[in-house]
C-alpha cells in the first residue's frame, strides 16, 4: 500500500509542469570553504547515500598527537585543498563534529598505489590534483576532472544508491580503488572490521564496521560494475594475523574473492578505451548486504546514468518548488541553497523493504513509517523541525515515529539526543526531541499515540543519571561542581520542560503539566539578579566566583558564553526582560550584544564560526542565541528585531564557497534563513507562535501539503527598506507582530510594506 | 512439520524403555590431559553450546613473542592446572588448533577483580584453585568446587543453552563475572567487538566477535539470572576511543545498559544468603539477540536445574544405547567415552527457527533440515562420517547437506575444508567433503540432489588456484618448489578423486568417472621405484634430493612422515602392493612400520601425539596412517591386523585422564575405535567395503535408524585371543575378511570365533 501511494506521488509529480527550475539556483559548493562544513557532492532530498568528494582522509592522530585537522573534515571535503583522494558515500552535511567518508571510490591509471598519499606529497598515492575550474557542483550532480590521469569523475544518487560514471583515457592499466581503510576522523582503531565477497566479475558486497562517533555502526553495501573487471586484488594491511600463517592456501592478494580485515584497499582493474566510461552503483544498508542489492535492484535498475541524475534532479525541483520566491539573483542562490541545505538532514535509515537496524543492534521493519537517522538535535530542534511542521509535515511527522521507535529500543529508556545509524552520540546539551515531539503534536503534524509520546518525553526527562538531571530535579539547577556545562543544561532542560508541560495541556495531563511548567522556571536559578546575567551556582546555592561573562569553557557553558546564553529563556521573554530590568533595559542590552568590541582571546576559544561568524558579541555561527534577534518583538523596539536579522541575512550568507558563517549544523542555520527570509521565525518550538521579522524575498508561496498556499507578498522591498511599515494577514492589518501556525497553514497570504524608516 | 516429527520422536525415545544406563560408562575427563585436548564440560548430543571450565585464557603473545602454550589450551582445560579461570559456552574437542572459548562466567565473592590472574599468581584476579578430588565430570553435566571463595558451581546443557548453577556462601558481595575480553588462543586483535545490552535487573543481551581461526565470527547471545542483580557494571580495558571524550555522559562504568567495546570485562552483583543458588541461562546463536533468546525460551522454559540435567543426560544415554555392548569396565568406559566423543562433532549451527548465519555472513534459513558446523574433515572423513553412516545417518543426511549449503555460500565455489562457524579455516590437506558426500550417496544415506552434489565436487576438485590443484591436474603432481605440503596433497587428492570417480559412477556420469578414476592414480607420480617411498617430486619431473624418510617438515608432508605417508593409497592397496614388491615384501614393510625404532629428532619434530602415542614408526595420535594396521588383510598376514589393532587399541586408549595418545580431532580417534572394537574399519570410504580385525567387545548390539539391528558376537573373547579363527554372517562363513555396508545395515549378525594363535 505504501508503495503504491509512493506510486501515485511519483506520478503526480510528474504531472506537476507548473515547477519552475529552482535546482539551478542550488550551489552545494557554498559553505564548503572555511566554516560551513558542508559537502559539494550529490544526494538526493533527504537521502541515505551522500556521495561526494573528499580532499583529505583525516587521521586522529598524527605522529602519535591529536591532530586538529579532523575538525576541518567533518564533511570531508575542503574548498582550499589542492587534490582529491576519492569519493565517499556517507557525509554529515555542516556539523562540528565528524564521522562517517564510507566506501570510498577512485578511479586511477597506471601502477596501482593503493594507499591515499598525502596532501603535500600526492604523487605518492591514488590521490589526484584538481582544480575548481574544472568542477560542477549541483543538486544531486557533481563532475570533475582528476588532472593525474585524466579521468573525468561524475557522480548522482538515488536515495540508498550512488551511482559513478568515470570516463577514461585509453589504457591496459585503469583501476578503480576501493579505500576500505579511508574514512572521516580516522584513528587507528576506529576501522572495526570489513567484509568483502566478489560474487562475480561485475558485483561485490560487504560490509564495514566502525567505532567512531557512531560508536556500535556497520554499514552493508552492493556495488556493481557497468563492465567486467578482468581482475582485482586487494593489499591488506593489518598487522597481526597469527591465525593466518600456515593455512592461507590462497594467494589472498589477487583474485581472492571472500575478503575480511581492519585495514583493506581494494583495486578493481580493466583495459579501456579512449573516453570509455565505467560506471559504478554502490548501495547501502544497514541491516544486510541482500537488502543492500535489493535496494540497488529497486532504485536504480540499469546503466543510464543520465536517466538517474535527471530523476535525481527532479526530486530536488519537486522539494524546492515548494517554497517559490521571487527576490534577487543571488538571494534565489542563497535561498534554494539554504533550501536545499535543510532537505539533506535527517537521513533516509530503511530499507526499500522496511528493514532498518535499530539502537538495539536488531533488525526492525518501520511499520507505516520511513525511519530517519542523523538527528542533529541540539541544533535542528529550533528552526528545522519547526520549518519541516509547515513543509514537511508528513517527513517530520515519521521523524518523531523515528525518535519513538529510538526510545523503544533504548535499554536506558531515553529519547534521542544526537542520533546517528542506531547510535546515540550524546551531542551536545539538553534533550531537545522533546521541543521537536511537542511542536509536532501541539501543530497537529504527528499521528502517533501521543501519550505515549508524553511519556517518553517524562521518563527522559526524569533519568537521573544523565548530564546532572538528578540535581536539576532536586536543587532546581545543576552544580557548578558537578559539570562542565551548568548552566546551558539547566537553562535548556527548563525550556525543554516548558514544551513538556505545553504537550501535557494539550492532552490534559493536568499532573504533568504542573510538573514541568514548575521546572520550566528553573532558568531562574541561574539568573544572577546582581549582574543580570546567567551564571553558575554551586551546590551550597551562592554562583561561583571568578565569572567571566565572555568566557564559555570553564563557565557552565557550551557553544555560547554567558552573554548569548543569558537570553536563552525562549520560551518566557517576558518574565527574562522583567528580571533584567523591564523592556528598554533589555533593549539596550540586546543593542549592546549586537555592537560590543569582543577581545581577541575571545576567538580563539570559540568553535564552529568564524571571525565573520560574529556581530558585535551575537554569535550566529552557534546557535543558542539564534531567537536573539528576535527578541526585541517583545520590547518596544520591534523594529530592531527587523535591522539585525536582515544585518545578519547578509552577513552571515553569501553565495561563496565560503559564503556561510559557521556550520550550517545539518540544516539548522539554513532553516534560520529560510524562516527569517520569509519574514517570521518560531522563537519557542512548543508554542504556535512565530515573531515577526523583515522578509528578504519579495515574495514567496509556499505549497503545503494540505493542498493549501501560503503567501508571502512584500511591498516596497529594497536592500534598504529592512523597516516594516505594516502587515496584513489576508489584507486586514496584524494586532500584533505575531503569527500562529494556523495563519500559515490555514492557506492565506501575509503581506508586509516596508520601508527606510522604522515604524515606531 | 519438522517440529512435529521432532516431537514424535522425543515421546518414541521417552517410551523406550529398554535403554541401559550408559552414561555411567563415560568419562569425558578422559583425554584431558597431555595430548587428547578433549574438554570435561557440560553438553548434549552436537550441541551448540559447550559449557566448559578453562584453565587458562592463553593469549598468543607472551612478552610480546609468540606463546607456544596456545597449543595446549585447545579445549579450555588442562587436567594438570590447578586453577580454573571461569566456564566458557563454547569448546573444539580434540582439535590440534585453538579457538572459542565464548562468554566466560565466574562466580566469585568480595572484593571485585576484573582480570583473570595468572596461574603463577592466581590470587591477582578472579580465578580459583581447585582439586580433582571436588570435581566431577559427566555426559551433560559437571561440577567443581572452587576453592578460592568455597562456590559451588554446577553446569548442565540443552543444544543452544548453557545452565548454570551456583551455590554461595552468605555475602553481601558476591559476583558473576563476565568476561567478554576471554577467549581461548587470544591475540591483541582477536576480539573484533563486543556488544551488551542489560535489559533488565535479570536479561541481558549481546554478541561477540572475533578474528580467529574463524577469521569472521560473530557469537550472539541472550543470558537470564535467576535472581535479580543489585547492580552491575564493566571495566573497558580499551586503549583509544578519541569519539569518546566530552560526550560521555554517563558514568558508564557502573549500571549503564549499553556497552560496546573490543575488551570488555562486565561483572553482576548480588547479595547471598548461605547456600544460595544462583542460576543462570546462556543461549547461543549465530543470528541475532532475538534468535539467542527464542533459542532459551524454546529450549529451558524455567529454572530446575535438575530436570536440564536430566534431559541433557537422557540425550545422552538415547544416543549411546545405539550401540550396546557387552565387555569388561574398562573396555565399556573406553568404548562410551569414545561414542560420547564421537557424538560432539560437528556441532549444530542453526537457531530452533531454523535461522543461521551462512559463509557468505548472510542470514540462511535451513530448509527441511538442521545445519551443522565444526568440520574437520582431514580427520573425519575417515571414520567418523563412516560410522554416522551407521548409527547416525539422518545425522549424517543433514551434515552432507550443511556441506553443500556452505558450497552454494561460497563465492570460491569450494565444498568446506575445515568449516567453522560460517568460515573455513582451510586447515590440512585434500579436500575431503567430497569423500564424505560420496560415501552418504553410495550408501544410501543422502536424500539431496546427488547430481548436483557431483558437481560441487567436481568442481571443488577442479579449483586450479587451490593448494596446487592446476599443478597436479597439469602434470599429475604438485612440484616439490610450489608447496610445502606436496605428496600429502597428491596422495589425499588421488584419493579423493576416487571417490568422485566412484561417485560418477553410481550417477552414471561416465565422462566425469574417466576424468576422475584417472586422476585417483595420480599417487604413483610420487612413489619413487628406486626406494620405494612416496617422494616430493621437482617440476622438471626429478625426485627432490636430500629426502629424509622420517622427516615430515620440509619434505612435503603434513602431520606424517614418508614412512607413513607411503601407504596413503586407501583406495588401490592392491596397486600399492605391486609397486611395493608384492605381498610378501609389503608385510614385512608393515611389520617394519610397526617395530622401528624412532630417533629422538623424531618426537621433537612431531605434533599433537605423545610418545606414546606411537608403535614402531607407525604414528596412531595423528591420522594419514589410521587405515594402515588393516592393511595386513590385503595381504597373506591377515593375522598381523588383528594383533597390531589390538594393540594399538591396548595402546592408545585409556581410561585416564591421560588415556588418549593424541589428539581426538572432532572424534575421529574415537571412531576408529568403535570400528576397530567392532572388528572392522572402513579403510576407503567411498567403498561400500570394511576390513575384518579384531573386535574388543564381548557382543555389540547396533539399533538402526531404519529399525533393524545389527549384531556383533564375539565367541571366546579374551585379551590373548587376539586372533580371529573364523568369522560367519548370519550363521555362514565370510568368504573373504570383509564385509559391506549392506551386511551391517541389512540387519545381520557378525559372529568372530576368536582364539590365541593365528589363523595362518
Amino acid at each position: 500500500m505504501k508503495h503504491f501511494l509512493l506510486i501515485l506521488l511519483l506520478l503526480h509529480l510528474n504531472f506537476t509542469n507548473a515547477q519552475n527550475n529552482l535546482v539551478k539556483y542550488v550551489k552545494p559548493i557554498i559553505g564548503t570553504e572555511k566554516m560551513g562544513h558542508t559537502y559539494p557532492g550529490a544526494t538526493v532530498p533527504f537521502g541515505a547515500v551522500q556521495l561526494s568528494p573528499d580532499t583529505d582522509t583525516i587521521s586522529y592522530e598524527l605522529n602519535g598527537k591529536y591532530n586538529g585537522d579532523v575538525y576541518k573534515y567533518c564533511a570531508g571535503y575542503k574548498y582550499e585543498d589542492k587534490t582529491i583522494v576519492g569519493f565517499s558515500h556517507t557525509h554529515l552535511s555542516g556539523t562540528g563534529h565528524a564521522d562517517l567518508g564510507d566506501f570510498l571510490i577512485m578511479p586511477t591509471q597506471g601502477k596501482l598505489q593503493l594507499n591515499p598519499g598525502t596532501a603535500s606529497n600526492p604523487k605518492n598515492g591514488y590521490r589526484s590534483a584538481f582544480s575548481h575550474s574544472n568542477e560542477t557542483a549541483e543538486a544531486g550532480y557533481y563532475k570533475v576532472k582528476l588532472d593525474d590521469d585524466n579521468i573525468l569523475a561524475e557522480m548522482t544518487a538515488t536515495t540508498r544508491v550512488g551511482m559513478h560514471q568515470y570516463t577514461f583515457p585509453k589504457s591496459d592499466e585503469s583501476h578503480i580503488i576501493f579505500d576500505l581503510i579511508a574514512g572521516i576522523y580516522n584513528y587507528e582503531e576506529k576501522n572495526v572490521w570489513t567484509y568483502v565477497r566478489v560474487i562475480n566479475d561485475t558485483l561485490v558486497t560487504g560490509y564495514r564496521q566502525t567505532n567512531g562517533w557512531a560508536r556500535t555502526r556497520t554499514v552493508y553495501f552492493a556495488m556493481s560494475f557497468s563492465k567486467p573487471f578482468h581482475s582485482y586484488g586487494q593489499k591488506n594491511y593489518d598487522e597481526k594475523q597469527p591465525y593466518r600463517g600456515f593455512w592461507r592456501k590462497f594467494d589472498e592478494t589477487k583474485n581472492f574473492p571472500e575478503i575480511a580485515g581492519k585495514k583493506i584497499c581494494m583495486h578493481f582493474d580493466f583495459k579501456t578505451e579512449e573516453g570509455e566510461k565505467i560506471k559504478i552503483k554502490l548501495a547501502l544498508s544497514s541491516v544486510s548486504h541482500d537488502n543492500a542489492l535489493q535496494n540497488m535492484q529497486a532504485e536504480i535498475k540499469d546503466w543510464d546514468f543520465e536517466k538517474v541524475k535527471t530523476n535525481a534532479q527532479q526530486l530536488w525541483n519537486t522539494e524546492l518548488n515548494k517554497i517559490k520566491i521571487n527576490a534577487s539573483e543571488d538571494t534565489k542562490v542563497n535561498f534554494y541553497t539554504a533550501l536545499y541545505h535543510t532537505f539533506i538532514n535527517p537521513t533516509v535509515y530503511t530499507d526499500v523493504n522496511g528493514q532498518y537496524k535499530g539502537l538495539d543492534q536488531n533488525t526492525h521493519i518501520a511499520d507505516g513509517f520511513i525511519n530517519y537517522s542523523t538527528f542533529s538535535l541540539w541544533d535542528t530542534y529550533r528552526a528545522l523541525h519547526p520549518l519541516f511542521n509547515i513543509i514537511q509535515p508528513a517527513r517530520n511527522n515519521d521523524m518523531v515515529k523515528s525518535m519513538m521507535a529510538h526510545y523503544d529500543q533504548s535499554a536506558l529508556h531515553m529519547l534521542p539526543i544526537w542520533s546517528h545509524y542506531a547510535n546515540d552520540n550524546w551531542c551536545m546539551s539538553g534533550y531537545h526531541s522533546v521541543s521537536v515531539i511537542a511542536d509536532a503534536i501541539i501543530k497537529g503534524v504527528y499521528n502517533g499515540n501521543a501519550n505515549e509520546a508524553l511519556d517518553a518525553c517524562v521518563t527522559t526527562a526524569n533519568h537521573r543519571n544523565y548530564e546532572g538531571i538528578g540535581y536539576y530535579m532536586d536543587l532546581g539547577y545543576i552544580p557548578a561542581e558537578k559539570s562542565g556545562i551548568s548552566v546551558s543544561n539547566t537553562l535548556e532542560y527548563a525550556y525543554d520542560d516548558w514544551c513538556i508541560a505545553q504537550l501535557a495541556k494539550k492532552l490534559n495531563r493536568q499532573e504533568v503539566y504542573e510538573t514541568f511548567i514548575k521546572r520550566a522556571a528553573n532558568w531562574e536559578n541561574n539568573f544572577n539578579a546582581a549582574t543580570g546575567f546567567m551564571q553558575p551556582k554551586l551546590a551550597d546555592g551562592t554562583f561561583k566566583s571568578n565569572f567571566d561573562v565572555l568566557s564559555t569553557h570553564g563557565q557552565g557553558f557550551i557553544e555560547g558564553n554567558s552573554w548569548n546564553y543569558s537570553f536563552f529563556v525562549p520560551h518566557n521573554p517576558t518574565k527574562l526582560i522583567e528580571k533584567m530590568g523591564g523592556k528598554n533595559k533589555f533593549s539596550t542590552r540586546l543593542d549592546t550584544l549586537f555592537s560590543m568590541h569582543l577581545p581577541d582571546s575571545f576567538f580563539a576559544e570559540t568553535e564552529d564560526i568564524t571571525r565573520e561568524g560574529i556581530i558585535g558579541g551575537y554569535v550566529h555561527g552557534n546557535e543558542p542565541a539564534h531567537h536573539v534577534a528576535y527578541f526585541y518583538n517583545w520590547t518596544n523596539q520591534p523594529w530592531k528585531t527587523q535591522y539585525q536579522v536582515r544585518k545578519i541575512m547578509e552577513m552571515q550568507y553569501k553565495p561563496t564557497p565560503d559564503g556561510l558563517g559557521g556550520n550550517d549544523d545539518c540544516g539548522q542555520m539554513s532553516a534560520w534563513y529560510i524562516f527569517s527570509s520569509l519574514g517570521f521565525y518560531p522563537v519557542a518550538p512548543g508554542s504556535n507562535e512565530y515573531a515577526i521579522g523583515s522578509p528578504l524575498v519579495n515574495n514567496a508561496v509556499l505549497t503545503l501539503e494540505n493542498g493549501r498556499t501560503f503567501t508571502v507578498e512584500v511591498i516596497n522591498q529594497t536592500d534598504s527598506n529592512v523597516y516594516v511599515q505594516k502587515v496584513l494577514l489576508n489584507g486586514k492589518p496584524l494586532p500584533t507582530l505575531f503569527i500562529n501556525y494556523n495563519d500559515i497553514v490555514g492557506g492565506n497570504k501575509l503581506t508586509f510594506f516596508m520601508g527606510a524608516k522604522p515604524k515606531k
